[in-house]
């Protein structure tokens, strides 16, 4: 393969050693919009979350393959001080590595060596409304910034060089339980992020800031205010609590100039008495004009959500030939235990076709419109149902490789009992109407890594993984699928079979996705485990 | 080399399953006295802290060696939960591994896989008087059983193949001072522990305990109290509150019977005023009868020492052949910037020369007695001396390989400003009669690895590592020396020539001391860095 290397951005590496410590001044970055639309071109860089736009997280490095990924070896870690959970996936430019701490810590690391040139400590609020952990996925890069959303619902943009705040502005009340986890997302000269909270009554939204400014250009609401089409699927006043969250991050695809993002579950969670009607766009996908923040089109997987299924999953743009012409699709393996193609410009139904172990619905209808299995709502006594809470798949990244044609996610199969109860809306508390037990022993969950043709939704192999993963996979023009598991296993597999062909046990628990780039003129792969980030390469 | 591996404890490996997660019952152990005696005959196995009673911390495994080392691969990592400086020297016994935490865990490990078998966590007291954090490091093995000593002044019995405890000792009063650090040292039917506090005016003191009950032999105290000899080396009362600590492990000679232990700083610190004399036994190293608990002979490095430095070092013992007869040997490297040979069987003196850089003693007297440099005690307006207050080693495990006939330390060439201040004693807190400052940014220090030649004192090599460090080291019979630096990077030296064969970054800072042993057949490495356990061995 002949890479084509960004030619620009040679930069200037000079270490300063300052009395206190060790100051750097990285590599200056100026990443510019046109460089995120052809990142594809340059794969010895990993410029956004996704790797790309269409958020494949696929590269074409293929210097580490099936036929030496079993020497690959530990090149360096950096272990971060924290006992949180480690979700971050790095950006890397230009030979530097920017990650996010789950205490929205920024780091600045010699990609080849693992030698921090700087840190970023945001100053978090004290009172935090936080459903599930501190958490943070990582940065968006434009220009000479690094952009990181917090916990305390602010938008931080850092000099990439040094590691100095720019600005820092307050784009939702933390108090009222707007938080954030996710990477933004770099689109043209703005910065586009979504929230969480839908645990807690909030009204979401995708935004978009002026990325030089951090002045607001659009919202665009998930839930619909009065009078706009959609609204009357939220029973009474229930729009205004809906929660309908967007706490990953959204892919983009600039010729069709659509940025498409997951909407989490409608609120209350579990009881859903209170807000009959679809709850759109809950659980759905949204295309969202980058110009305008006009919401195009709106798919939901999962009307009137009782159990908590989120589609806040990475949608994954994808163009085949199908029937002698090409198509863009969207691929989306959704928590709810069905993975979906849809039409990419129009919002199109293509098929759906069941992942993991489900026992909600009967089937998806012509129309995407799944067809439910009767009496599957939680009660006070409880319901059994597949999949459990946390889903067939979540916020995990998912992987597509065009050399295999296959779309990789790690799936679970597994039931919950799902609990409802009553509960009353106030600001700045949860607003749950119930909850779930998981009644096996977690040693006896089991998940795989899945390969899935996207034109017919079978599945070409499974890697089973024991107990139940939550690592996010990345396939590479090396004919490899990386994945982790809980139990620290980071595990190399052959992208056509499933193979095992290289695992190294890295002692804390894999929830994070891989990347891959080029440092030191080789290929790396990193990966977040417990509190360290590992980067293995193969021999020098 | 044919190892003589140990024929006993082939053992049973059973592996459970339960509802809330795995137990694991691991190896029994059966660690007999007879097996410490002769730990150098199973390399295969690392039984106590420093490996042997000799303190050598040096390994009879070749596989790994000065030709193959380059090719040292990760074999797995175990992260720790904890954001404490982990110092844990581990046992491993028959494939399991015994490690302990900063907080008093221990972990039970698959030597092979890091895989966790059981842990056990101490229930420590809410109030703990400590001087300089949370350590603890590592466990003594006796029969089936593990002991780890307490930082609220305990000392544990913990059953080790399932990490029950069997019994837990309050031994001294925590709420005076009393913590404790270090691995116990088993002896006979005896486990013996020294204590932490010489910072809170406690009066020190060498333990013995009953291995099977608890029940406590012998105390050894480190201050002769009125009447006894040495008591008059105290002003007045100041025996009762003088220090004279033992917080790191000792070694033991059983042909000659003979317990060794180094004694800490006197208390106060920094301020002698009130303790005229040189304050027996404080900055020595004592031979305790291991039968009776008496000091059969003592040994001080500093009297009247008024710079914190401890001789809180591992005694390393060698026989050596000196003039056609054999000479049993102490070697120690001590904290005030002089090594030291000293005769074992009586503490008869033999040599001394600094081995990093010093500005205090014009050098030692045929006695071994330091002629001072006037006008070194701190005064209030500071004063500035050679080694600093953190020692030009410390309680950093030295090494001495019996195939090169050197000795290995980790030394550290650098001053500090000492000052002087009133204190008054008051129980349970901090007793210290000045502080220090150290006048130059970190990255300008330098440490280095160094071999010393035991017969002359001179330097053979030395391998300079940068900012100061603080690692253990070890030598095997494959030719290497592994140590640590502060920055993580994991070294093999050379063993004749201290040249880097290899080395990796780990980060996260290496304050422990590596160990080395046989698992799944083959050798590994294994060291503390950061929050987490690595462990290297050649490729499968």
């Amino acid at each position: 393969m002949k890479l084509t290397m960004r030619p620009v951005c040679a930069g200037l590496l000079v270490v300063t050693a300052l009395a206190a410590g060790t100051a750097a001044r990285a590599q200056e970055g100026r990443i510019t919009y046109d460089h995120l639309v052809r990142a594809g071109e340059d794969p010895g860089n990993w410029l956004m979350y996704s790797g790309q736009y269409h958020s494949q997280r696929f590269s074409r490095l293929e210097e580490i393959d099936r036929t030496n990924v079993g020497s690959l070896e530990l090149a360096w870690v950096r272990q971060l001080p924290t006992l949180g959970q480690v979700q971050t996936s790095p950006l890397v430019v230009d030979g530097v590595m920017y990650l996010t701490t789950p205490d929205n810590e920024v780091y600045a690391l010699d990609a080849a060596t693992g030698h921090v040139f700087w840190t970023y400590t945001h100053d978090l609020a004290d009172t935090l409304t936080l459903c599930c952990g501190k958490q943070s996925r990582g940065v968006a890069m434009l220009a000479d910034r690094l952009y990181m959303t917090t916990l305390d619902a602010r938008l931080v943009a850092i000099d990439a060089a040094t590691g100095a705040k720019l600005w820092d502005r307050q784009i939702a009340d933390n108090l009222t339980g707007y938080s954030m986890t996710a990477a933004p997302l770099a689109v043209k000269d703005m910065v586009v992020t979504g929230t969480g909270g839908g645990e807690y009554g909030i009204r979401g939204w995708v935004d978009a800031y002026d990325a030089a400014t951090g002045e607001r250009r659009w919202r665009a609401y998930t839930i619909p205010g009065p009078g706009e089409p959609g609204n009357e699927t939220w029973a009474g006043d229930s729009w205004q609590t809906g929660g309908a969250s967007t706490w990953m991050t959204g892919s983009y695809d600039p010729d069709l100039n659509l940025i498409y993002w997951g909407v989490g579950n409608p609120g209350p969670d579990w009881n859903g008495a209170t807000r009959e009607g679809d709850n759109l766009y809950s659980d759905s996908v949204i295309a969202i004009d980058a110009d305008t923040g006009s919401i195009e089109w709106h798919f939901q997987f999962t009307p009137h959500d009782v159990h908590d299924w989120d589609a806040c999953q990475v949608p994954v743009l994808v163009d085949r030939v199908v029937g002698g012409r090409v198509q863009k699709l969207m691929l989306f393996a959704n928590r709810n235990g069905f993975f979906y193609a849809l039409d990419r410009e129009t919002g199109r139904f293509l098929l759906a076709r069941e992942y993991a172990t489900q026992t909600w619905a009967q089937g998806i209808d012509d129309s995407g419109r799944p067809i439910r299995v009767p009496d599957m709502e939680p009660t006070p006594e409880g319901r059994f149902v597949y999949p459990e809470v946390n889903g067939a798949s979540n916020w995990w990244s998912p992987s597509f490789s065009p050399d295999t044609g296959l779309f990789y996610t790690m799936a679970y199969d597994g039931g919950a009992t799902f609990y409802s109860a009553d509960v009353d809306y106030e600001p700045g508390k949860l607003f749950v109407g119930g909850g779930y037990s998981r009644d096996e022993p977690i040693d006896t969950y089991v998940s795989a890594v899945r390969a899935i043709d996207p034109l017919t939704g079978r599945r070409a192999w499974e890697h089973r993984v024991q107990p139940k993963s939550m690592s996010g996979v990345m396939s590479t023009a090396g004919g490899l699928v990386f994945a982790g598991t809980v139990t620290g296993n980071f595990i190399a597999l052959d992208a056509e079979t499933g193979e095992d062909l290289w695992h190294k046990g890295l002692g804390g628990e894999i929830i994070a996705a891989p990347i891959t780039y080029l440092a030191g003129g080789r290929q790396q792969v990193t990966i977040a485990a417990g509190h360290a980030i590992f980067t293995f390469a193969l021999e020098d």
